[in-house]
């Protein structure tokens, strides 16, 4: 069942909450847009792509609320702009959605997706009518276009993850053979960027599973992933549904287990990819690339190609959200572990600089070194 | 008021119970050498320098307790073995408190301190009465030797960490002014080397506690530490009482503080230094280190000189614990935050290779890469 999903009556979004796992599997309704907002704040939804795919059914959800009687009335109305009207609200809700983290550029990529796949539909009802030019496509026929925009974003997600999980799993295992590694493969991951975080296979976790599924023995040490704890949470619950041997870390164990020589690859996702290769993610990742490359193992980032910006020069035009400080000192704690009011700096997410990086593995292929490069010769 | 302390009476020990920090200040009296070992187990006392301290008071306690009316007709029997009986129980007493904590050189260090006082005391007895060649000193003058000793260890720590604070404050003024730093002195530091952990000015601490006083302005990272968060709970509470400017941040936060220059230097203190400079100390401290010198930030060691264990050729020869998993998956926390069962991989220490420390800050002063040359010199 998948985990973000369009009601059936269409008009809301369901999700499982993630924020309760892994003790409690529970799926939430969200109506509004206000909950909707909320629900990525809170980190109900996460991981790039599955926020992705959230906002394309908000916005199909709340285009078909604006179908309802007293919609409809206003705006199928004489102006002759009901249509633009139409539009102009669904920016308007996909503007305040992509307020809710600035950070992931695939929010922001799947609302314009569906805004546009909508206008796109308005054009093509003026051009099925050339001499009725002011004519309205109506909300109905709009809202059903957001829909199909939604569940097209959602499947070409789960073709992109069985993509990059098959380049994945090709690089590590050449990277192993090149190395007379014998064994299972050790690889090292932080944060989540597995089924929840995405669809099916997932990103960082997909050459994992999809491996798992050949026969191919793998060993994953996970990275709890302060102060939310992504990785303790969500990334051992998939890897044990899968079936996959997984060891829970500190964060600060990572060098440990690198020095130990249990490791053969760093696998991460990624919220936003620069055009020089800088790579924004979950905090704690760029320190994952140093420690990687100060061991002499390869470090990839996994992620669809929609997370590379190329309006982004440097990850230096990556804005970082800094969090509430009240998840370092109190939040899942029995009482607070930190005086009261002390200060904290609690970054979201940091950058990892491109020269860290192996190999930024998409659905389209394997980039490499110089990004500059390999990037600006893919988007041409 | 000494957060270890002997008891009036001198036969328990007294410590501020570390592991309720910081919402609760509780001090407990330890009695039998069961409790003495849990304490130590349970980071109730923690910090090299602390545990050596401690030890000594332990062993005090115990000894004192040998001197009870049972014990001493057992021991000032006719066998004229009495005095070795003491010693032998007390050895005997010792090595289980060693065993409390294998990592920890300070802890057998104080014991092997302790006993050989008793066992030189044991010889003046009978130096000083050379025509009875089996008397006995007795229980009574082998447990107030015991007791000095551990006095004469509690303060040559004092003495030892207003020592480290000076050399420490001095390089690291030294090394703000070659950079042309100015404004406050940012220092990040992992666990904690403060007051908690030795005495006073605490040893990583040291510099920045003696600097406040002086009114060199300090502004100071401090990693959380998990999994037991020594840095938010004991860290911060320590700088906030000495009113020192102090950040709470995760330990995957570090390499962000660093790469924006918020950080001068690293300080943190150690549980045992190698012949060859190679330091154990809390897991997530060669972390730290490797990316210190990825961002060119000095990265110091600050110890007694006791910590320096010359027969201890390299880091691979110091004991490395494992702990309980549950400190990963559920410690401190409301309820579990990884799924049941799943396996983790807790390491306590880590090992910092040599060539990533800059410096190792004594009592006697600043020891400098090759430390096999620099110890050497100094341990002859």
């Amino acid at each position: 069942m998948d985990h973000v999903r369009l009601s059936k009556t269409g008009d809301s979004v369901v999700i499982l909450d993630q924020s309760l796992l892994p003790l409690e599997e529970k799926y939430i309704e969200l109506t509004t847009l206000e909950e909707m907002v909320e629900a990525i704040k809170r980190l109900q939804v996460r991981g790039a792509p599955a926020i992705g795919i959230f906002a394309g059914y908000a916005l199909a959800a709340l285009s078909k609320q604006q179908c309802r009687p007293k919609a409809i009335s206003s705006c199928c109305g004489a102006s002759g702009t009901s249509d633009e009207g139409f539009i102009q609200i669904l920016k308007d809700q996909g503007s305040i959605l992509k307020g809710a983290r600035p950070t992931a550029v695939n929010l922001s990529w799947a609302v314009d997706r569906v805004v546009n796949a909508v206008r796109v539909e308005m054009f093509r009802a003026r051009q099925e009518d050339p001499l009725r030019l002011n004519a309205n496509a109506g909300a109905r026929r709009l809202a059903e276009a957001a829909a199909r925009e939604a569940e097209k974003i959602h499947e070409e997600d789960r073709e992109m993850c069985r993509a990059i999980a098959g380049y994945g799993l090709e690089e590590i295992q050449r990277v192993c053979r090149e190395q007379s590694h014998e064994g299972p493969i050790g690889i090292l991951t932080h944060c989540n960027a597995g089924p929840l975080a995405t669809s099916e296979y997932g990103t960082a976790l997909g050459p994992v599973i999809l491996g798992n599924e050949q026969g191919v023995e793998f060993r994953v040490f996970a990275d709890e992933t302060r102060p939310l704890l992504q990785g303790a949470r969500l990334t051992t619950y998939e890897l044990q549904k899968a079936g996959v041997d997984v060891t829970l870390i500190c964060d600060n164990m990572a060098a440990t287990v690198m020095k130990k020589g249990l490791v053969q690859a760093v696998f991460v996702g990624c919220d936003r990819v620069a055009a020089n290769g800088d790579t924004a993610n979950k905090i704690g990742t760029s320190a994952a690339a140093i420690l990687a490359k100060h061991y002499g193992i390869p470090f990839y980032v996994l992620g669809p190609s929609s997370s590379i910006d190329m309006e982004c020069a440097t990850g230096d035009d990556i804005p970082i959200e800094e969090r509430d400080p009240d998840e370092i000192r109190s939040k899942y704690y029995e009482k607070p572990m930190a005086p009261e009011g002390v200060r904290c700096f609690n970054p979201s997410f940091d950058v990892t600089d491109a020269e860290m990086i192996t190999g930024i593995i998409t659905e389209k292929g394997i980039f490499r070194y110089p990004y500059s490069e390999s990037l600006t010769a893919f988007s041409k």
